[in-house]
C-alpha cells in the first residue's frame, strides 16, 4: 500500500496530497455530521490527466476511491467509510470555455456553483441551478448527486443542465464528450450514465452546461387555500394562464405558518383569519407575465380554488413571503425534533398521498404532529413530523425507521419516490432494495460490474449490497 | 426454427402475426426505399407480456429480433437486413393514462405521436414533439430514436419529454420505470440508456410523457440577414427579448430561396432586394410575446444585424412564410440530385463552418452548389450540396461518401456531430466508428455486451462491429 501512495503522492505533487489528519478531518464528515468516515490519503488533483493516472493506479492495485466535490450531500455518498483514498476535486477549479451565442459554459468539476452562475452572468444569461448550499457545492457533485433546488419546476434537475461531460473511468480511461450541442444523435448518450451515479460509475472532471436566458420580470404571490386538491387545481390553473413560466410552487400547511410565526423573528401572517394550506408561488419571464399570474389567481379567486391572495407590491414584500417558506426548516429546528422524508409523488396523488400518510402515522405515533410542506410543483415534498411538546426526544428519535417506512411504503403505493432530490448514497440504499424492483436493481447491479468491475469506484454506496 | 416459430406464434395468437410475403413487405422497406430487408416472420404483439414471452424464447433460441414502430427511420435501424424475426409494436396502441393535473400521458409503444398529441389537446395540454411524419411515426420508435423535429428549439428532443419507460430486456424480463415524476433520485435513471439505442438494448413497450401549456399568442418573421454571424447574432437577440420563448430558428441561403422561387408554385420572395441569407423565426407563449420578439427585432435592424424584416400579420401569410422553409426539400428534389448531410455544430462555430466547409467541398467538386439551410437556433443544419445543371447525376452522386467524410471532418473539428437527429442505425455506423473516440465506441460495447450479450436486439445496428 505504502508503494502506491508514493506512486500516487508522486501524481499530484506537494501540494496536490494530504496525510495529516487534520487537513483530512474536514472531508470526513459532512455539516449536519451524521456521517463520520475515514481515509489515510488526500487527494487533490489540479487536472484530468492526474485523476486518469490516479485511477489507472487505483485500478491496478483495486485500491478504492471516494470522489469529494464541496462536501455538502445529504446522503453520505462523498465519505470514505472504509478508509477508501479520498479524491478531491476541488483544485479543478478552471471555467474552460463560456459562450453567449452558444448558451453554454465548461467548467470543471470543482467550480463552484456559484463562481459558474457568476460566469454565466457575465454574458447576461443564467445558469439555472440554484439551491442553498451553492456557494460551496461543486459542478462535479452537483451533476453526480443530479442536484435539484429551486428552479427545478421551470428548468429541470441538474441532469437537464448537462450539455457533455468528461469522465474518467475506473480503469483510469478519459471518456471525452464535452461538447456545446443541442442536438447530437450518434449513439448511446453515454453522458446519462454518470448523472446521478454518485460517483459510482465514473468521477467526472468537467461538464458542458447550458445556460438560459435571465427574466425580465417577476411576479410573487402567497395564497390561501382551502384544501391540497385546491393546491393542486391552482397549479394546473396558473400554468395554464402563464404558458408555463411559474418558477416556484411552493406548499405549506397552517401547522407549519405556525412554526414560523411562533419561532422567526419578524414573520407575519400575511391575511388577517387562519387558513389550512398555503402556496407561495412565482412566475417570471417576458413583460406580460405578471398580468398573466394575475389573471390566473383572480380566475382561481372567482372559483374558489384560492381563499385569498397577497401580491408581493416589492421587492421588500417578497422577500418576507419567501421567508415564511424559507425559515420552515429553521423553525421547525426550534420547535424541536422532527422524523423527516424527502419524498415525491405524482402532483395528482399528492392530497390523497398526504391524507393517507397522516392517518398512516397518527395510527401508529400518535404524538407526531404532521408539518408537510415543500415543492408541490415538482411534487416533491419533505414531509416531516414534528415532536409533541413533553415528549422525550430520544423515545420520539427512536422511531425515525419504523415511521420512514410507513411513509415510505405509502409513498411507493402512490407511484411516487422514496428520494426526490437528495439521492441514495449510504442512507437510502435499504429503500432501494425495498422498493426498486428486482429488475432495477439488478439493472444497476450489471452496469457497476460492467463499468467498475473491480469495485474501486465508491464502494458499498447507491446500489444495495 | 420452426418450433421457435411455432411456439412464437402460439404466444400472440393467430392475429398476432404473419409469415405472408405480402403482409411482410411493407415493413421490408422504407418511405426511400433506400434500404430493403427481409423476415420470415412478423410479429404483432398485444401486450407487454407478450412481447416478454417473445423475447424470453428469443434469448434462450439465439435468435435476432428487429423491433419496428411506424417504419419512418431515416437510417435503416428498423430494417431487418439479415432474416430476423420482425417485431411490430404496431397492435400495442393505447393510452394507457392521461393526467391534467400531472401533466403528463402513458402511452404504449405502438401510439400514433398525431394520436398521442390529440389525447394531451383534449386536457388542453401540449405533447411538445412534432414532425414531418407524426401521422404514421409511433411513440416506441420515436423514443428509441430519440426524434427531434420542429420543437425542439423551445422543448427538447424526445429525451426531455420522457419521464418513464417500460421496457422489455433482452432476456425478456420487464423493466418498469412508468412513473410520472418530475424529481426521483434514486439510483441510476436506467431509462436513459433505452432512448435513442435503437432497440439495440431492450424494447420499448409503453412511455410517460410529460404535457407542457399551450401557447396563447405567437409571431412569426422572414429576415434578411448579411451573413451567418449576423443570423446567430439575431438568435440571441431575439432568445434575450423574449426570454426564451422562441419556438423556431430556421436559416436559409439565397441560394436555397432561389430554389423555392423557381419550383414552389405561388412561393413569392419577401424582399424586394435579394439578401445573402433568411432566417424564419417565431416566438409563442403568454400574451406579451409578440411585443417582446418585436422589439428584439427592432434593435436587431439598428443595430445592422438584421437588413430588413417581414412580420406576418395573419395566419395565411405565416403560412406562406412557413412554406419557403417547408417547401426546401421538395425543391431541391425537383431541381435535380444532392448531397446530403445532417449535421449538428455549435452555434457559434456556424459561420466559420460553412465557409470552410463549402470552400473544402468546392476544392473537391466544383460543380456541386451549395444550398445550406436548417435549425440554426439548435446549431443543425441540412447542409446540402444540389448538383449543377448539365452535370451527369450518376457521376454526381458518385462522390456521396466522399463529400460526406470531407463533411463529417470538418464538423467534427469544429465540435459538431454527423448526426444531429436521424441517429445511426446501418447508415452512418462507419461514421461512429471514424467520429467517435476509442473510449466511447469501447463504452457502447460494453454497454451492449452488458444488456444484450447473446446480441439478440437489433444486431448489426448503430455498434460498429
Amino acid at each position: 500500500m505504502s508503494d502506491l501512495f508514493e506512486q500516487l503522492k508522486a501524481i499530484v505533487g506537494p501540494k496536490g496530497f494530504s496525510t495529516d489528519p487534520a487537513e483530512i478531518a474536514p472531508h470526513l464528515t459532512e455539516w449536519r455530521s451524521k456521517y463520520e468516515g475515514s481515509s489515510p490519503l488526500l487527494l487533490k488533483p489540479a487536472s484530468t490527466q492526474e485523476v486518469s493516472a490516479i485511477l489507472a493506479l487505483c485500478h491496478k492495485a483495486g485500491a478504492a476511491v471516494v470522489p469529494q466535490g464541496g462536501n455538502t450531500g445529504l446522503v453520505g455518498a462523498q465519505i470514505p467509510f472504509h478508509n477508501e483514498i479520498l479524491l478531491s476535486l476541488s483544485r479543478m477549479n478552471q471555467i474552460r470555455s463560456l459562450d453567449k451565442h452558444d448558451a453554454s459554459l465548461i467548467a470543471e468539476a470543482g467550480v463552484v456553483l456559484s463562481t459558474a452562475q457568476s460566469h454565466a452572468d457575465e454574458v447576461g444569461l443564467l445558469l439555472a441551478p440554484s439551491l442553498a448550499s451553492e456557494g460551496s457545492a461543486m459542478i462535479g457533485g452537483l451533476i453526480s448527486s443530479n442536484a435539484g433546488g429551486v428552479n427545478v419546476l421551470r428548468y429541470g434537475m441538474m441532469r437537464e443542465q448537462v450539455l457533455g461531460l468528461e469522465v474518467v473511468l475506473a480503469n483510469g480511461h478519459v471518456l471525452n464528450t464535452l461538447r456545446t450541442l443541442r442536438k447530437d444523435n450518434t449513439g448511446y448518450d453515454l453522458k446519462q450514465l454518470f448523472i446521478g451515479a454518485e460517483g459510482t460509475l465514473g468521477i467526472i472532471t468537467a461538464a458542458a452546461l447550458r445556460l438560459v436566458p435571465k427574466p425580465s420580470e417577476r411576479a410573487t404571490a402567497f395564497v390561501a387555500v382551502p384544501d391540497v386538491n385546491a393546491a393542486t387545481a391552482l397549479l394546473a390553473r396558473l400554468q395554464e394562464s402563464t404558458n408555463g413560466l411559474l418558477n416556484a410552487f411552493e406548499v405549506l400547511a397552517r401547522s407549519g405558518l405556525e412554526l414560523v410565526l411562533a419561532h422567526i423573528a419578524g414573520a407575519k401572517d400575511p391575511f388577517a383569519a387562519p387558513a389550512p394550506w398555503y402556496v407561495l408561488c412565482e412566475a417570471s419571464g417576458i413583460k406580460g407575465v405578471s398580468e398573466a399570474f394575475l389573471s390566473g389567481l383572480e380566475s382561481a379567486l372567482e372559483d374558489g380554488i384560492a381563499a385569498d391572495v397577497v401580491i408581493a407590491s416589492s421587492e421588500a414584500q417578497r422577500e418576507s413571503l419567501w421567508r415564511l417558506r424559507e425559515t420552515m426548516s429553521e423553525a421547525q429546528k426550534l420547535e424541536g425534533p422532527s422524523l423527516k422524508h424527502d419524498i415525491s409523488v405524482p402532483v395528482s396523488a399528492a392530497a390523497r398521498f398526504i391524507e393517507t400518510a397522516i392517518a398512516a402515522v397518527a395510527a401508529r405515533l400518535p404524538e407526531a404532529r404532521p408539518v408537510p410542506f415543500g415543492h408541490l410543483g415538482d411534487g416533491n415534498l419533505h414531509f416531516n413530523f414534528q415532536m409533541a411538546k413533553g415528549t422525550d426526544p430520544k423515545h420520539y428519535l427512536a422511531h425515525w425507521d419504523e415511521i420512514q417506512q410507513i411513509v415510505h411504503d405509502i409513498v411507493h403505493e402512490f407511484g411516487g419516490s422514496f428520494s426526490a432530490e437528495h439521492g441514495v448514497g449510504i442512507m437510502k440504499r435499504d429503500a432501494l432494495a425495498r422498493y426498486k424492483t428486482v429488475q432495477e436493481v439488478e439493472l444497476m447491479r450489471t452496469l457497476k460490474r460492467a463499468l467498475d468491475p473491480k469495485s474501486i469506484l465508491n464502494p458499498g454506496k447507491l446500489i444495495p449490497d
